[in-house]
């Protein structure tokens, strides 16, 4: 982009600044009685429905790092990891607020990618963007959003109703999300240490994915109706498996047991995670980011967890007396620990 | 304090942290079904309510600086500026969520402190703290507040009802916040050039409390309801009363008139202005953070504003054509213009 063409953000003003963001912005939910452009939104309520309120903030240095993270991805990112705590609940997302702080350094273009990724996210799943703050900030990019979503009251899922002999089970694949930060952030030092050298990225558009342009399961809320199943506990996997089974243990008053070899793993994840020298299902457990749902069923409902696609049975619930284990492939039981993110993300330095 | 005592928050974990805040948030309203302790609240519809959402950022070195600001006033001032956004929409506010990004000079004790001053803050205002992330962040503190509120749908009043003949009003008194942060920078620069000096801020206890601990206009929403006056348009003072002004006659297609002379102004706030060599006026048109209330009213409603207390009648709406305007106290009729916040900061320093 050439820097000549850049407006910078005072040039426009607060009005201009807005006028511009939300030119586009349409509503879509009839609930949504009154979005953008108030100090409020204004949302309809209906019978049995509940509306569900969820915030998360992402900040630059800690969450992201803009040296490889389009702005585009980013914000389609900051909507999608709120879908997906909608998702979590059982519950469909249906409108975002958010707030974005941002440093001298940013220029109206770049809000207008950041935007333009949040308004794609806001599409794909059928939300309202219905209200947001946007200020200067000492330092870096500050981005929160706060997402309202809809259920029936007796279709929400917690954290809190997992009990002995239910079966554990996860969506999609895990750790993919890790591996493509771990790729991205290999690639990052040896542009710094050789701006010349080209990042070797072909191949690993799975892992890369997963990490730039992750998406929520509210997919799974529509086939959780169809299968008219409704899982005992939820919750989706920010922090690895690992962590979020805890979680669940904990809310709900009982253990849980992983089965090491049952968690799914794409090819890609595997082979880059032997690379890296880690071992591939340590990257599930403990890698984050995969917004992948984790939930518990109880028994009778096997039959319909088998003919779920894209769903895996990775364990089994317990007493708490138990404890949370994980299974080793070796047929081991040991304690099950979430070392999370952070821990991980040092040791592979 | 003692810093000897005082835990970092990496030694306490998520869980461990998780809990210490929120042990003694508790529900107080039948509609808030589920808060704190999962992936999103839920919040009940009923009838004809409507529920309103508005979200706001504070940033250190940007809204906030900690050098002055104690924490526990400025956790309560974050959840109140939120609240004010409901007033301005004529509704209560129900539920708040926080995020809450942490730089490693912040101690458990620190973000306690914080938290008390929203807990303060929901208690006097009746409000659920029903969610919230806490994370670590590269540089200072981050605060990020999203409000839900009620109001029945007929009662909302939004920005744009202004029409020609409306009085325009206002609550409270205007400027005071703006002084007491002059007052704030500037003891800050002398105890800076002369650390043994003792700030000098006795006999301004009015406009520091007005800068450090504002209150939201909720109690106007019920002055209104026993009045039954519904305004035409209403918007809350945070970047003083010519740029919430020149919202107002923006989104309703009009033009305002403001009479300077009419303008409430505080004695201490008078009295400071003056002794800082600014217009007293100036510091209402242009210095923020007031969160009075700025409303209009048709002209038959001029009675019952006259009964209201703490209301001011401060000018009067046009045409578009007659553009927005400011009638001095020598009676020229000059343009009204938001210079804003940071003008005013530039021009005082």
């Amino acid at each position: 982009m050439d820097n000549a063409k850049l407006t910078p953000v005072s040039q426009l003003g607060e009005f201009g600044l807005i006028d511009l963001l939300t030119k586009d912005i349409s509503v879509k939910n009839p609930t949504t009685v009154m979005g953008i452009g108030d100090d409020a939104a204004v949302i309809k309520a209906t019978g049995k429905k509940r509306y569900l309120i969820s915030t998360d903030l992402l900040l630059e240095g800690v969450h992201f790092d803009i040296t490889y993270t389009p702005l585009k991805h980013l914000g389609y990112k900051a909507a999608v990891v709120n879908f997906s705590d909608m998702a979590a609940m059982n519950a469909l997302p249906k409108q975002i607020v958010m707030g974005i702080g941002l440093s001298s350094k940013y220029t109206v273009e770049a809000l207008e990618e950041l935007y333009a990724g949040i308004k794609k996210a806001c599409d794909v799943y059928g939300v309202d963007f219905v209200g947001g703050d946007t200020t200067s900030s000492a330092f870096g990019m500050h981005i929160s959003v706060t997402v309202i979503g809809e259920a029936t009251e007796d279709k929400i899922v917690y954290r809190s109703g997992a009990k002995p002999n239910d079966l554990v089970c996860v969506t999609g694949d895990l750790g993919g999300a890790y591996m493509g930060l771990m790729l991205l952030e290999r690639e990052k030092k040896v542009f710094k240490a050789n701006p010349d050298m080209q990042p070797e990225l072909e191949g690993n558009d799975y892992v890369l994915g997963r990490q730039l342009k992750p998406e929520a399961r509210t997919d799974m809320v529509r086939a959780f109706e169809k299968a008219k199943l409704l899982p005992t506990s939820m919750i989706d996997i920010s922090d690895g498996l690992a962590s979020e089974a805890l979680h669940i243990a904990k809310s709900s008053g009982v253990a849980l047991t992983i089965v090491e070899e049952k968690i799914p793993i794409a090819q890609n994840t595997f082979d880059l995670a032997k690379e890296f020298q880690l071992i591939p299902s340590v990257t599930a457990l403990n890698g984050g980011e995969d917004y992948e749902l984790l939930f518990t069923v109880d028994q009778k409902d096997y039959e319909k967890v088998k003919q779920m696609d894209d769903v895996t049975i990775v364990g089994y619930v317990t007493d708490a007396s138990e404890g949370n284990r994980l299974i080793t492939p070796d047929n081991h039981s040991i304690e099950l620990k979430a070392q999370g993110w952070d821990a991980l993300k040092r040791e592979a330095q």
